[in-house]
C-alpha cells in the first residue's frame, strides 16, 4: 500500500506509461483455486477500452491482456499473477508542442516539480491509461469475490449536473454512459454533443454498490472499510470527492434522521451506506465518486512554459469529452480490490479458535 | 499503514479504549532534532478535550499526555516516540442497559459481527476517545512541519446546514465552534440550544487548509496526496464524505471552468485544491470533510438486542450535541500526519544526485 | 515490518529506552477470544529479568508489565493490545564518563552517525533493555499459538565454545543457562567464573525449535519462513549469525547426504530444519543463532572520543558476563512472533473455497 | 516487504514461473535521473545465465530483459520500472514422472501443502529461475548505488568444503566459480568433475562485501541493516545460513577479542562486519551465506508420491552440479537491493533541519 502497490494481502503493483511499450501489473494474494482466464480479464478491459460511446473519440487501443504467471490449468495457484497490456496506438507524433508547456488540469507541472524529469509523451505515468492495470487487477479480484457470492455494481448517477434515476442497476454497466436510467441516456447524449461543439468537456458522479457483503469487513482504526474505499476512489485520476451512504447530505441531517434504527429484521434505513464504525454492517455498500470534467479541451487556454513565461495552448487531437463512462469500470475495479483485501484480512480475525 | 498504524515513514500506531486504563501510541519516523515537549502536545489535546463549548456536555477528562520515549533534552532523537494518556473519568457505572443492545449509529453491531466479542463499555475501541491518540501524534507532526515552515489550519465551514463565511482562518481554531466567521457563532449557538432541547444532534462540514506547501508532495499512482488525505479523513469516525478543491461541485462544471489556467505568476484559480495528478502544486491545499450528526441522542430509538429481538433505547448521560468543534483538531491532526509522511517520502525522491 | 514494527498481520510496534520512563509496545492482529492476562506475560518477562544466574550481575528491574488495552474480561478483543513496562532502576548517576566516548562494540558511534544526536544514558534505544518489549509481545503470540497447539522451545547449545548435549529440551528454559544438558551446567559455570575474574565476557549459540508446526507456513518468494526467521533473529542485538537445519554444515555436504529423502511415513531426515522452499514441511523447525560476547567488559579498551581523539575506557558497573541465558526468551519470542504472523497469513491462502 | 515484494522505499515486486511465458518484476522507488539501459541490466543477467562454467549443464536461456516503463531518454523518471524476461527453453516435455512425486530437497511437497495446487512444471514459482528477477532488480539498484559511489562485491569463499583465499576480490565475479583465488579454481574444477561422475552435487559459501558504505544505514530496532541482509540472503533458495563479520566464530570469542576497539583513525579491527547495533559503521560490510548442494541429483532417491506411498526417483536431465557460481550475482543483487533501500530510508532521517 504505497506508491505503485495497492492493498495489504490482496495486492496489486502496477507499471507503465501512456507511450511506452505497455502497461501491466502483478496481483499478489489471490487465493489458489480461483478460475481465471485471459478472457475474463479481457471482458472488463473491454468496458474501459478507448473509443466507446459518444463521449469518447480517443485513440484506438485493443488493450489485449496477456497473463504471464500465477495461473495453471485455468486456476490460480496462489502465487503472483503477472499481466501485461501492450500499447499499440502510440502514434509516433511530434510532441514539441507540449514538451515545453504545462497542460492545464494535467499533471505536467507537478510531475516535473516532483521528479525534476518528465515523460511528456501523453502524460507518461500520469496518463489515464494507467488505469488499465487497475481494471485488469480488479477483474482478478472479481473472480475471487464471485467464489464468495460477492458482486459489485457501478453506474453513473449524474452527468454534467443532470441526474439519472436508479431504475436498472443490473444492466447499467453495459448501457450507454453506464446509465441505470434509459431516459437519461438521450438527455446526456444531447449534452455531450452540445459540449463537444463548444470545445469543452463534462464531469459526473458515479455510484458503486454491493448488496452482497456480509458484516465484519474493515480494519479499524485506520484501515476502516470506508477509509480504504475513499483512498481507493480518490486515487483515481479525475476524482475530486468521495462520499458514503448519505455522504455530504448527512452533515445537514439531525441525528434522529440520520441514524439507521434497527428492528428484528435488521436496519430500517441505510444512511450509513453499509458501514458502521468502519466495518461493513451487511447492508448494501453504497459509495459515490465525483469525477471532474476532462482537462483536455480544444478551447484555447492560458498556461505557462517550463521556462516560466505565459503562453496559450490548444489541445487538439483525440480526447474524450468525459471520463464517463470509461471511468466506471475503473472505480468498480478499485472497490473490488478493496473488498478482496478486506475479505482476506477478515479471515485472519474470525477463525481464531480453529487452525 | 494497516489497522492501528498510519503512514509509511512518519507513522503512528495507536491503542486504547474508552474505559480501559488509557490510550496512547507510538510515533515512528519523526526526524531527530525536532524540539518537542509534553506541553506542546498538551496544547493540541486541550483543543479536543471533552466539555468544551456549548455543543459539548461530555465527560470530564484532563487528557494529560505523558511522553515515554524518543525525546532527549527537549529534542527528538529519531527513535520511536511513545506517549500515553490515562483515562480518568471512567465512571464505574452499570452497563447492563447497553450490554445486550446495539446503539443505532454506533459500531456495537459491527464490532460484534467482526470480532465475535465486544468491549461494551462506552464503545471500547470504537469510541471517539480513540482520536485522542491521533491528536497527540498530529502534534508531533506539527512540530516537525514547523521546522519546514508548513502550517495547517482547520475550521468549521458549515454546521447543521448553516454555512460560515471564510473571514478569519488564522484564529478560527480557538474560536467557538472553530468558526472562521464571528457572525456564524451566535446563529450556530442558537441552533445547538434548539437541537439539544429536541433531544437531537447536529453535523457539519470542516475545511482543512495549508497555504505553505511546496510542489512535489504525493506518491502516485496509489499514494497520491489526495488519496492519502481522503483515507486519513474518512477514517475518522463520523466522517461520511471528503472532497478536495471544487470537490463534488467539479462534477457539475465544464472543463473550461474547472481547469486552473496558468500565467507567468502561476495558477489563476484553484479548483484543484492544490493537488494535480496526486501531487501538490504549491497552491493552497484545501480539503473538506462531511461530519454526520452524533448518533447518541436522548430521543427514544428502535433497535435490536444481541439476541435479535426488537427493543427501544434511550441514550441518556453525557453526550455532545455535535462532533464539531472537537473533531476539528482531529481532522487537522490527520492532515498533518499525511503531510509529514509525504515530506519524508519526497526526500527520498528528490535528492537523487547527492547522498 | 519497518523500524519499530515487526510482522504483517500479527504485528508488534515498540518504544522505549534504557533510562527513560519505560518501554512498551502495541500488538496488533492477535485474534479475538485468546485468554490473556498480565500474569501470563509476566512469566515470560521474568525469564528475561536482569540479575538471574551466575552470568548476570546486572541492574535490578522488576519489569512489571501493565496491560493497557485489547483485553476484556480476560480475553483478547481483536483490537490493539497496548502494554508498558516502567523503568525503575534508572540510577541517577553521572554519565560524563561515557557521554563523550564511544564504547567499543556498542551502538554509540553508529547511533550518533545516523541521527546526529544520542541518548547516551545506558545506550538509550540501542540498549538490550529494548528486548523486554519483544518478550512481552512474544508472550501474547505464545498464548495465541497455544490455541493451535503450537509450542516453541529455546535452549543454549553452546557457550564459550563448549557445547551442550540435547538431553532435555522441555525443561531447558528454566534450567541454569537455559541448558538442555545438566552436565554442561557446572562446566559453563566454571567458565563464567574464570572469565569474570579476567574482566572478560562470553558468547554462545542458542537453538530454537518447534515440533508442532503443520506444513504450509511461509510466504515465498521473499517472506519465506526461513527468511523471516533470519530477519527476526539477526535483528536481536548481539546476534551475528543465523542458520536453519544443517545450516553452514550443509555447504560442506553432498546433495545425496543433505537431501531429506521421504518414505510412506514422511521424511527420513531433517537437514532442512523443517523448511523447504521457504515453507514449513511439518518436520521440526530447528534454527540457531550465534550470540557474540557482551561488549561491556571491565578490561581497559582503546576507543575514540566524539571529538575524534584516542582515549581509553573502563566500563565499570553492572554488566552481565554473557547475553546467555537472558537472550534465550528473547530469541524464542521472536520466533513465536514470526510463527503467529505466518499462521494468520496462511489463513488467507488456504480457505479459498469458503468465506 | 511481503510475499513477492521486497523493500520499503526501493522496492521490487516479482512474478513468474519456470515454465510459464516468462518472469519479471517492477522496481519502485528508484530516484529519477539515474542512467539506465537494458544493456546494463543484461550484463548482470548474463552473470547468472544458465549453462556457464563446468558446474552448470543447465538449460539454455538467453534471458533477454525487456524494459517496459520508468525510463525516458536513458534516465529513470522516478516512476515504476517494469521489466520482463521471456522464457525460451521451456521444452515441451513430459512431466508425468514428477507430476505425482515429490522431489527430495525441492518445494514440491510444501507448495502442495500450502496452496493445495502445484505447477509441477520445473518447480513453477519455487524454481531457481525466479532469481532472474532479483538479479534484474539488483542491477537497477546497482546503477543507483553507483551514483553514490557505493560498490558491492561478491565471490565464493568455499566450495564443497574447500576454501579459497581472498586474493583478488575485484575480478572475482567474472572468474570461474566467482573465485577470488586463482589457485582454488583447478581444485574446485576437479572436485566438480568427481562429484558429477558420482551423480552428486555440491554446496559452498559466498561472501558479499562493500568497502564504500558510509556510516548511518540501518533502521533499528527491527529493520537493522544486518537483519535486513539476513532476511534478503536467507530468502534466496538454497541458502541455509547467514552470518556477518566474525559470525558464528564470534560466539566462541571472548569480548576482549571480539570488540573492535577504536583509535583516532577509527576502528582497529572488523569483527562486527561493518554493522554496530544494526547500523553501518563505515567499516567494510562483510556478510556470508551458506549454500546447500543442489537437490537435483542423478542418483536414485527414495521419496513419496502425492498419494502417500513410497517410491524411487531419478532426476535426469539438465541440472547444475552446484548453485555456485550462478547464485553469486543473485546474492549480490539482494545485498544491493537492501543497500539502496537503506540509503533512501536514511535520507528521511538525516535532513531534518532542511526541506
Amino acid at each position: 500500500m504505497s506508491k505503485d502497490s495497492f492493498g495489504t494481502l490482496f495486492r496489486v503493483t502496477t507499471y507503465g506509461e501512456s507511450h511506452g511499450p505497455g502497461l501491466g501489473g502483478i496481483v499478489q494474494g489471490c487465493p489458489p483455486g480461483v478460475a481465471l482466464t485471459q478472457d475474463t480479464i479481457q471482458q472488463e478491459l473491454d468496458r474501459r477500452k478507448p473509443g466507446q460511446g459518444v463521449a469518447s473519440t480517443g485513440r484506438k487501443e485493443a488493450d489485449r491482456v496477456e497473463l504471464l504467471s500465477g495461473v495453471f490449468e485455468g486456476r490460480t495457484t496462489g502465487t503472483a499473477i503477472g499481466f501485461h497490456i501492450a500499447n499499440q496506438d502510440q502514434r509516433s507524433r511530434d510532441y514539441s508542442d507540449i514538451k515545453d508547456v504545462y497542460r492545464p488540469g494535467h499533471g505536467d507541472f507537478t510531475y516535473e516539480a516532483k521528479y525534476g524529469i518528465r515523460d511528456y509523451r501523453g502524460g507518461g505515468r500520469s496518463s489515464g491509461r494507467e488505469t488499465v492495470s487497475r481494471v485488469a487487477a480488479g477483474a482478478v479480484a472479481q473472480e475471487f469475490l464471485k467464489t464468495l457470492g460477492i458482486r459489485v455494481l457501478a453506474y453513473t448517477v449524474e452527468m454534467g449536473g443532470i441526474p439519472a434515476r436508479l431504475v436498472d442497476l443490473e444492466n447499467a454497466q453495459d448501457s450507454p454512459f453506464a446509465s441505470p436510467d434509459p431516459e437519461a441516456v438521450p438527455v446526456w447524449e444531447e449534452l455531450v454533443h452540445k459540449v463537444r461543439s463548444q470545445g469543452d468537456s463534462l464531469g459526473g458522479i458515479v455510484e458503486i454498490r454491493s448488496d452482497t457483503l456480509s458484516a465484519g469487513l474493515g480494519e479499524p482504526v485506520f484501515d476502516k472499510l470506508d477509509a480504504r474505499l475513499a483512498y481507493a476512489l480518490m486515487g483515481v485520476g479525475a476524482v475530486k470527492g468521495v462520499e458514503i451512504g448519505a455522504g455530504f447530505a448527512a452533515a445537514r441531517k439531525r441525528g434522529s434522521e440520520n441514524n439507521d434504527q434497527m428492528g428484528a429484521d435488521g436496519f430500517s434505513s441505510n444512511n450509513a451506506g453499509g458501514v458502521l464504525a468502519g466495518i461493513s454492517s451487511g447492508q448494501p455498500l453504497v459509495v459515490r465518486a465525483a469525477v471532474k470534467p476532462i482537462p483536455s479541451i480544444s478551447r484555447t487556454q492560458k498556461t505557462m512554459t517550463i521556462q516560466g513565461s505565459e503562453t496559450e495552448i490548444n489541445i487538439g487531437g483525440r480526447h474524450d469529452i468525459s471520463a464517463i463512462p470509461r471511468i466506471v469500470p475503473v472505480l468498480k475495479a478499485m472497490v473490488m480490490l478493496v473488498l478482496a483485501d478486506m475479505v482476506l484480512l477478515q479471515r485472519a480475525v474470525k477463525t481464531a479458535d480453529k487452525r
